[in-house]
């Protein structure tokens, strides 16, 4: 069953253009640890998902990302967390030092979605994607991509699929007002 | 035979990018009332549609934007109603007060589409969109989405589809006459 | 088998959004008069397609664009002929009195892409596209859409999506190098 | 097995938008030569894979791409090989003599993409792709697509999927910075 529910939200990640190829990684926590897709499935076909331990080592099929998952499941008390490479979202980390949505969803349910550095597979990702996980439910890694946190994967993946509306319907405005100026 | 439509419709909503994420609302007029979308369903996969009267109290598990399509249903004569978020037309409604479409469907089925203003959920947003669909079969809440009316959930999908359109080109046409003057 | 032929390219058509809602229309050349797309269906699922003939009485089920077609058929040696409404070629037709392609596909099969004038369902607009096709496999009309021929729905098609295509890359072109100056 | 293999990700290039139409093409290394898709097939409904010889005649169902595809095997160690259209990619290879990333991802997988000329089918486009994959994993054909190599069509999909995502990112920061001078 978490087959399946793995791989109907890694299915919408990709109908939505929220990843590409065999980028991005999905976690759900469970007793001790959590649930995480494999090191290059794709999401929309992610074979079973690899427990990891909270402490102690990780299995070595797990997706390369494991530090930061691992690490927001030690640091917080969310459920789910979805790391995706939405383009509209990750333009905009590489201009702006936090992304302030202009729609109205974007307003009311990630008013200001921080922005923050680290190499992919660094405990300097992991502690700083945590740490903003602390107190906002996504952030994003400046150049990298979305991580985005719920009490479940549904609720991770209407954030990620909100933040790319937000930040495409802001890129297009800017554009429409260089027009009209 | 009614979950089979608002699904058929849904798809379609999703598949041309008019939707993402657990967004939008799709209604039809029924005796007494009209059928909405469950509050927080996915429109490709929106479960039974719940029943809400004309008066009186409201199932919990309809869609919050309930507000909106009652008062449509009060004050017009459409039978259907499709909420949704094309982000053209989202960006186009923070820029503009209406907007003017420059292709040859939309001056000939939507030439001038009004842009309202309402926070989701209140009585101000129904009160606006309700007034603007007695003249319009489709408006913009700014910032927000489409709400486009029909005899059928097809004619409202179709207006829905045609205004991102006609958005789409808009922004484009701006865009390519800036490389050209 | 020819409505599972048109099912099939209906159904490209909508994955590379190349058409939207229930627009476009589809139709191949058949002893005396031609079959296409019923009034107001969608292309992806599109029901029986209707006999025209190429003089006299039209059904009233055809698509609304049948004059288009008829004329076509009337003037050239074409088989198929797909109209449909792709975003970045109806904006180029705004802007530009032919369409020129930059990149190599566009360069060798439709080094101009002639635009041409006329409304929907007019006598003028089916006159102005198939003097077009006459010299050329496809042409734009302005502000509304491309009309594509060929030996058979497939070869249409491709062009179809080829030009939308080279109008795509234009576009991003002329953004790229204003970037770049 | 292979046909399966082939349609799998010309599946994948599809749904990304990665080819169009009926253009791009695939192959994978075998005993004394490789298997190509066919001319003019669509490749998310390929058919069955063509065999070419290292040396003399080619079948003329193969790919009109062949040459390009026989040099690399001759010329590099690479197992797989993919030929796609991607818009953004193709609009940059127009403007820069080489693609250089800004996201993260493609800072690291391919850092310099080279872009080369050559007309489709000729020798100098076989000999040109050729030298460049054996220095990188992807080129880029000026206005015409990319070339990806890998030791499995999986990797060479991944490389394409990440050169346009790259692409796209790029194109849309060059944008955005012009918003925010």
């Amino acid at each position: 069953m978490r087959d399946t529910e793995f791989m109907r939200i890694g299915a919408r990640l990709f109908t939505e253009g929220l990843v590409g190829g065999n980028f991005g990684n999905i976690s759900v926590r469970a007793e001790g640890g959590f649930y995480i897709t494999r090191n290059g499935s794709y999401l929309d076909d992610p074979g079973n998902p690899v427990f990891v331990p909270l402490e102690g080592p990780v299995p070595p099929e797990a997706s390369s990302e494991y530090r930061v998952h691992r690490q927001v499941y030690r640091s917080t008390r969310h459920n789910a967390l979805i790391h995706a490479h939405p383009p509209y979202t990750v333009a905009a980390s590489l201009v702006y030092d936090e992304i302030v949505p202009v729609d109205i969803e974007g307003q009311t349910f990630c008013p200001i979605i921080p922005v923050v550095d680290g190499k992919p597979g660094s405990e300097e990702i992991a502690r700083n994607v945590a740490n903003a996980l602390c107190l906002s439910l996504v952030t994003v890694v400046k150049g990298h991509g979305t991580f985005a946190s719920g009490k479940s994967l549904d609720e991770a993946f209407i954030l990620t699929s909100l933040v790319e509306h937000s930040s495409h319907v802001l890129w297009l405005v800017g554009d429409l007002q260089g027009d009209t100026e």
